[in-house]
């Protein structure tokens, strides 16, 4: 490490790429981390939560560097690692963890108790996340790394699909466990609401799951038609027929048995007018509709506790009008929160690694350098059917 | 059977004791049900929901006849039942299940498609559960008797548990759901919402279930010195320290494992002014302030689709300002609906006849006689910590 | 109806098609049964457990009407039947359950207690399962037909996809219950003990639950060839190389993460000498040995309380010597019995009719009349990789 | 520390308390064990396994120290340590496990593939189990010690329920593991095959489950009156009357829902003659008979791959005779393994501290002095209804 550079959150729409420290082995209290390791970042992703941070729409400050999707390789081990070394090329899960508490015992690595001081859960980059440096960078501090890191097994046949293994950190994982959560399994029919990358990952978890047929439904018309060309049933909600509609149009009946929130608080309202305005809670409102009897509803949609940026006082401080009416008549289940990444990861690596989901192309990822990132955000909060994978060392184009 | 009387609902705060007609073995489609039994009614017993008709907060017309807590001797058998003779004293799960569709096979009974054409779900005397006659009354019909009943093994060591058998239609199963999609299980700390008879109930089941503690939180001083006497712990939600206070008071920790709510949407606020006026997400957000991280938030508590009687036009149509971020935030899940009767009341029964659970002190059951069911309603309807039981035919009596 | 012909068992070694009687709306014990229904069979297939019989095996008596594999059309339909009508194509589960007892009504419908007095579980057209004629017939009759039988929404569908449907009424949900008892689930490596159609079905059943790689293990050079042609992966039990160095050479460690016994009591030994002769738990014991620790071993394969046919005398009472101590020194868990039919074959069926399997293909379906049966009978019985559908009326021919 | 002593294996049936090395923070292949702490002994428990040992079945060498049931206070901390200090009162889970490999972070801690060359799972004191020095002495490490250890909240409040709390560190969690995953829920009827201290522990377990009837079955007459005294039921094996019939007559039928094998590999038979020799599977064989179909069999008793004292070639290789005909005839499900003891011990100690379960007086806890060791060995095989706890330096006499 001669150097390091990084995205850093500037200002409401604006990120740059900048000189940053190179990482320590130590912790935001500054605490030295012998448990961590130092990784030369191979890929690192940009995220639709990334963007809330970059819209203004949270209280995150300037100078913040961003990024929470990490695949890298070890470069350096701190003295209490003992799995790890140098030269291993490993999937950071976007939660970071201590292992070492309740939760983390108990698979709930989302919600770690040791990792953030102002409250249960933490990650890299991300305001209120417990101050962890944000990985869209050309080296990155990785805590607990025993613990957090799922180290590929092969280099090179890894690196042959590092496409798609760059989606373990955050969006696959987080598209499956609203999968498995909304109850899919063989043979079900699944709506996914959102066509955007974890809404387009939750579909090929659903895939990968063995649903009998997943439908997409999104106003956007670039990301339908990308979602159809990666064999997805899709629905248009910019269009007048409601979702109950062309829901039973596609399946000959108005419900399906499993659905999925991949929108989250920043959801905009349904048919023409609707689709122009923030309609916070219309998204779960109609899964409730559209979900069969005692069905179940995942929510890996991101809803926040404080939104300075929403229309009404009641949803600045994250509360919805929520139908719990109609979700109580049909007997509904709900399941929110981040995925816990290190429940999945290791299966879904065994699944791309064996060729049984091709969620590289289902996302459409796209890859590009380090000083592209802004363009890479510009371009993505246009809504593209597109997920930005910047390779900050060229190290996908030098295995090309 | 010479004739039959029941009570029946003639309007907001009304209920009389009237003449009705005996049952017959038809359903309310006019069908024959050959599929059904006749009961002469043991015990059947005043539930909350109920008094939601009662006080007129449903559409509800005059001349229903009430009652969908229901225990039973078989005293006139369809031709079609295989497995019950006349003679056997059976409990009525309180939801009507068809034993044939797809939710009744995979223990569903909550939403049986068959039983209502309106929407899935049925009940006895209930507005918009299908139009089965309620069976607060001497003689009722149950259809689909072989699958909807449960006979007791033996009817003598029935009849002397018989106040607590006859939690076992509703009750004490609604309570237990509660429990057990709240995560109860040995060792949790436990909150429950609500000391009226199901809240109640859920604590026993908690208790039951291996619960560490078990706390109950009500607005209604009676009802929480009941709800010590009976072994709990309580918060009084009447008073100024906010409930995660008065949480940490007992725990030590301002948070607990499991949360049952039930209230319901006919919840009040909190404190000295709170607690005078309704505020339906209330208790659910409270819920969210004061469960672990991970938890999990049961929800047998009745929320409606449509309650013309709320304050304000959105909860009118079952919508409340649910502070869904809060609940993101923590991981939480959330678990709504009528319980499924059956997939827990013969287990429920073996405890009751071991001595594992004492549900009738705890719910504070109270026979009365079929003429004195007004006097009960009116009585349970102030609040009372007492669970009204009629006992249409002085059975309870005789065998005391 | 103006007659009916069936396969009907001899002796060891011998079936013929025979007239038999019509099927009549009453049980084995000649009660009369309104809640049956009678069906014009429309495939029949030959199962592996039938041929347990026609080997003498068993105590099944000459005269015994064979068949548990049933789909047909209902032409006949009880008093007491209300959700079906003439015409409905619908899939029989093999196992007869009554849809009123406890197993029954938690999804144990393998375990049926009312549909043999000799003890759980019944079956038709099967030695010791409850008397039921089977229905590799023309015309059979179903019990409890509400319960039991699973209609095919769309007839014409339906009859497009009869190939793959006809598997539903067993070895798809076998194989399924296989696969998910093991623990199968995206990502997971599989070992699937036999080549036969049961375990070609866990094979595809695996596959659709999303697992990795699925690795068939058989001692059949030609049920091999077949497996490896419908795209699994294979070893070669025949050879001298050890399981689990043949695992290894496949995966690169000699363990799987779910392991399925398809085999049951008859198996064989393993190399070049073993292969030859009986040896019951040799299956059991091999999975023990390359499944992880902490894994799951599924067994559909059938291990019988009595075969009089049994090399010693330990197993001709079904005691196997089992190496307990290996599975219990790697955790390991076991799931055995029939599989209850009517908890996977609804969802089968949509993953069915919306293309994401095709087990026809997969078990390779081979159409025969009735009259070609006992040569059926024969060449499956000479370890042939088909699986032989009987189509009594012709209906399949006429279809295509 | 001025010194160590400890219980030392001289050989069969030969065990002394010796002065031993002092405890280092490093692991048995000398590697330094920065993640480690070292404890002063609170209190360490003498197991049934231990006895395996000491009667010369197994390849245990002389010098071995004994012990892996151990509770202590923090007195050294590794400088990889970073949630305990000095003072902390806790209890060690007696599987030693890393907290870093896949069998850790999905909770099968008793499988761990870090601590043990030989094979999956460590344990400290125990021949083939990685090495780790026992605990049955003064002082002790503990390695991984973040991970490992459970921290007691309150010590006062810990000292003042340390009978029980010592019996977390093995038999609770044992006999829950036991009775979990035999099924054991509200009102099941559960049999219990051994009244030793892990029999009493999962009879325990499964009133705490809420089982509505817990029968303890064994040979010997003075663990039988124990275990009647502590409120279970009894079956005598020793009695000519069958299992079953026993069963018959306590609950009206001969079969109960959920079994759990609490004696393992060094099980006698039943009856008058058979009750003085050794009947390896008995205890499994009897289980499937007196269990329910779709019934579940918890075995926590120990089987072993080795058994050079075992009386028959097979069973000296850990190969039972096992009736699984039977059980798969019963779609029975079975679970082998040591328990991972952190899954359970943190709510485990919740139920101890709230007085939940009195498992000291169940299991009849009897404290004596590191030197009675000895004595205590001696004692414990003579089959008297004891658990003895060795008490290394006074506390609980100082306590008390």
């Amino acid at each position: 490490m001669s150097g390091n550079r990084g995205v850093v959150y500037i200002g409401p729409g604006k990120v740059e790429v900048q000189s940053i420290a190179l990482p320590q082995l130590s912790d935001p209290a500054g605490r030295k981390a012998n448990h961590g390791v130092i990784l030369r970042v191979v890929t690192t992703n940009i995220c639709g939560s990334d963007q809330h941070m970059v819209r203004g729409r949270t209280t995150a400050q300037a100078g913040l560097v961003l990024g929470h999707e990490i695949t890298g390789e070890v470069i350096e081990v701190g003295s209490d690692v003992l799995t790890l070394k140098k030269g291993d090329l490993v999937s950071v899960p976007f939660n970071v963890a201590c292992g070492r508490c309740p939760m983390c015992k108990s698979q709930n690595t989302g919600v770690c108790l040791n990792v953030n001081p102002a409250r249960p859960g933490g990650a890299y980059g991300y305001v209120d996340m417990g101050g962890w440096i944000g990985g869209q960078a050309e080296y990155v501090m990785v805590p607990y790394a025993d613990f957090n890191l799922l180290k590929f097994p092969d280099r090179d046949a890894a690196m042959s699909k590092i496409r798609d293994l760059t989606c373990l950190s955050d969006i696959l994982p987080t598209g499956y466990h609203g999968a498995v959560t909304a109850g899919v399994a063989p043979g079900t029919t699944v709506y996914v609401a959102g066509a955007g990358p974890v809404g387009l990952a939750a579909a090929a978890a659903a895939r990968l799951l063995g649903a009998a047929v997943t439908i997409i439904g999104d106003v956007n018309p670039k990301r339908l038609e990308h979602a159809r060309r990666v064999g997805f049933e899709t629905v248009d909600l910019s269009e007048d027929a409601s979702l109950a509609e062309q829901i039973a149009s596609l399946l000959g009946e108005p419900e399906v048995d499993c659905a999925i929130d991949c929108v989250g608080f920043e959801a905009r309202g349904h048919g023409h007018s609707g689709s122009q305005i923030e309609a916070p809670a219309t998204v779960l409102n109609s899964l409730m509709e559209v979900t069969r009897v005692a069905g179940k509803i995942g929510i890996p949609g991101l809803y926040v506790t404080d939104d300075p940026g929403a229309a009404d006082p009641a949803a600045q401080k994250g509360s919805l009008s929520v139908r719990l009416g109609l979700g109580w008549a049909k007997s509904h289940s709900f399941f929110t929160g981040q995925t816990p990444v290190m429940k999945y990861n290791r299966n879904l690596m065994q699944a791309i690694l064996w060729d049984r989901i091709n969620v590289a192309d289902v996302v459409n990822v796209t890859v590009i350098s380090l000083d592209q990132a802004p363009e890479g955000y510009a371009e993505f909060d246009s809504g593209v059917p597109k997920k930005f994978v910047i390779d900050p060392h060229g190290s996908l184009k030098a295995a090309a």
